[in-house]
């Protein structure tokens, strides 16, 4: 058995991100972890590690207790062992279209070698693009199931404007703010990256087909599971870390109190990504996570896709705009003059000696000043002094 | 004349907030300032200091420039004092019901002399409520004039909220945002702060009618102009550190790029006091301010009244309660049982075996598992195994 037929029998044995099968992968290689697996027990120095990493305290009777339970938990892989048909399951992938990749090909994306011993054993890539090549620029867009038309306005608007800076979205596939920050992405023309808590070939939620048929077009489908495998719970809240994982930052668009997101995002805080929050209106209940985020100094506050970048893009070189409100003709007057335009009236007109006092300038500066004013526009002179014109510039 | 007239006068000469009639009252005092005036000219270590502060470089001509300049200025405070009337203007503000409050009375809050120079010659108060000790536990609220819906319905409840716990609220008179925290706080019984721009006798805008004389009965009209004094825009920017100085923190609720309330958030900041932003929707033009605030570090997300006064409160004191979603039955389930549980199929039955697969766990388990679910009312018997309960507790 080679590493590729061993890593798609180890997808079959246990959950995916199940740490103990992780170690044992990691430290024996994926063929030596099989092996064991298939002769029903660990070998000693595996059992000792297992044993002294899961203690508490010291007990004799605790370490026995210890010793039965990695033997149920092999006894469990190896009867799922005794179902497992690698060589089926790849030329089935393969057919379906998809392709393995494992650590090594040229399409692994190595950042996910940063989970240590919860690196995926392999992934299913369904999809036109490159996935290592995909994830070099990209950022992660997660938010509720449940997203408000706002969440998903501003996903949507997040999505497009980072394909269109050739940024690639990493996702999931689920309804609200999975679904919409993907159909952004679709409006540019970067890759945007789906990955699954399913197989690759498992169109869940069902209404996503038609949009999972553009992601595999334009982008790529992604998971750690067998093909066909269906989702469940723990598949999602662990699935998430492969999503921290593939971008440089997670920003979290819309999260309730409970949100699976937050998951997302504690895996990118302990990942040492970057992680974002875009705020909405306070009275909205799907908003009280990200906003719990950025007043615990947890995640940045980001308004829009040009200031996500600005967080995870090259310093200096990606540098968001300054909101700036518009210019007005106003702010070119000097201080004086335009002390002498508040203390103009605007209907009755007030002599030159009134406005002097008003805006506490003398009589000269006040007479030159009104001159100016006349002559942008801003004042004009009446029988009974001088008042605002009605069709000033506007600002005064 | 005595000092209370000499600071009657002195609110007729420059406008609020000149640093350098502050300069002059704060080293040679009110009396002696009126007497330097009047003679129409500063005594010469005056106009040293301010020749050294305002020069830059040293050229002989620009010395001599600022003399003229500062000459000027005196000119133009002695025209102002030709007309002022202090005993007219005592006698007309009591006659509407004012009181004035002057540094060492009772009433006067000993927070604005960390405005230094740029103090209060005095303050004009109307209303029922005593100003010192209604500031003493104080939180300022400010925003848009054009405040959106939501931004009036944040204010009013922030203004309902801070009340409801004792907390008076200050805020200016305008529309928007002052305008609803003020209606908030009328809801509760903690008085309610207004500090105007113009007279304390004024009503502007005039639509605030109602609104002033409820403030009136219930809290206290604030100014440091002169009774019957219009408001212009530079004494609603000097106004605005009245506000900062009053409270213990400062929210902005709704503020555009160039909002008003950005710059009473400056004078917090620079006052040492909190300050604290709303966020609000991204697609919101009037909260592209508080955005802002909140991520260049200045403020502190919160996002309800609770939050605030755990920021300005008593450490420890005042902490706001977490925000916690509804705690699930299944929350209540071991691991091992929730897996069993994530495991067991919706609709057609599957067998124990199948299920220990799924789960990843021994065949005793899923038993001992499965019978402590049917008894909590999760799971059934079909003649095909176990599956779900369509009536099951929710979550699962």
């Amino acid at each position: 058995m080679n590493d590729r037929l061993a890593r798609v029998t180890l997808m079959r044995l246990a959950e995916p991100g199940d740490a103990v099968m992780g170690r044992l992968v990691a430290s024996r290689g994926p063929q030596a972890a099989v092996g064991q697996i298939r002769a029903g027990r660990p070998d000693p120095e595996f059992a000792r590690w297992f044993a002294e990493s899961h203690r508490r305290g010291s007990a004799v009777p605790q370490r026995e207790r210890l010793t039965a339970r990695l033997e149920r938990m092999f006894a469990s892989w190896a009867a799922r062992l005794e179902a497992a048909d690698p060589i089926r399951d790849l030329a089935e992938g393969e057919r379906s279209g998809g392709r393995l990749v494992v650590p090594g090909d040229c399409e692994w994306p190595t950042q996910l070698d940063d989970l240590g011993e919860c690196r995926p054993h392999a992934l299913w890539l369904l999809g036109e693009a490159d996935l290592r090549f995909s994830c070099l620029r990209s950022v992660a867009v997660v938010g509720s199931r449940a997203a408000t038309p706002y969440g998903t306005h501003v996903a949507a608007e997040f999505g497009a404007g980072l394909s269109e800076r050739d940024w690639t979205v990493v996702s999931g596939g689920a309804y609200g703010i999975d679904g919409a920050v993907h159909r952004g992405a679709l409006a540019g023309r970067a890759p945007t990256v789906a990955v699954l808590a399913c197989g690759a070939d498992v169109t869940y939620p069902s209404a996503h087909h038609s949009l999972f048929a553009a992601v595999r077009a334009q982008g790529v489908l992604v998971s750690e599971c067998p093909m066909g495998s269906h989702p469940t719970r723990p598949r999602f809240l662990v699935r998430n870390r492969l999503i921290a994982a593939l971008s440089r930052g997670t920003v979290v668009i819309e999260a309730a109190v409970r949100s699976g997101a937050l998951n997302t995002a504690g895996h990118a805080v302990s990942l040492n990504r970057h992680l974002a929050a875009v705020p909405g209106p306070v009275t909205s209940e799907t908003s009280i996570g990200c906003h719990r985020l950025i007043r615990q100094g947890k995640a940045t506050c980001v308004t829009g896709p040009e200031e996500m970048i600005e967080l995870v893009g090259a310093m200096g070189g990606d540098l968001a705009p300054e909101p700036r409100g518009p210019v007005l003709p106003r702010d070119r007057l000097n201080p004086e003059t335009r002390s002498v335009l508040e203390a103009v009236p605007a209907r009755t007109g007030a002599g030159p000696a009134t406005i002097a006092v008003a805006a506490g300038v003398d009589l000269e500066t006040v007479l030159s000043c009104l001159g100016g004013l006349a002559a942008a526009g801003y004042v004009e002179r009446v029988p009974r002094g001088w008042r605002l014109r009605p069709d000033r510039p506007p600002g005064r």
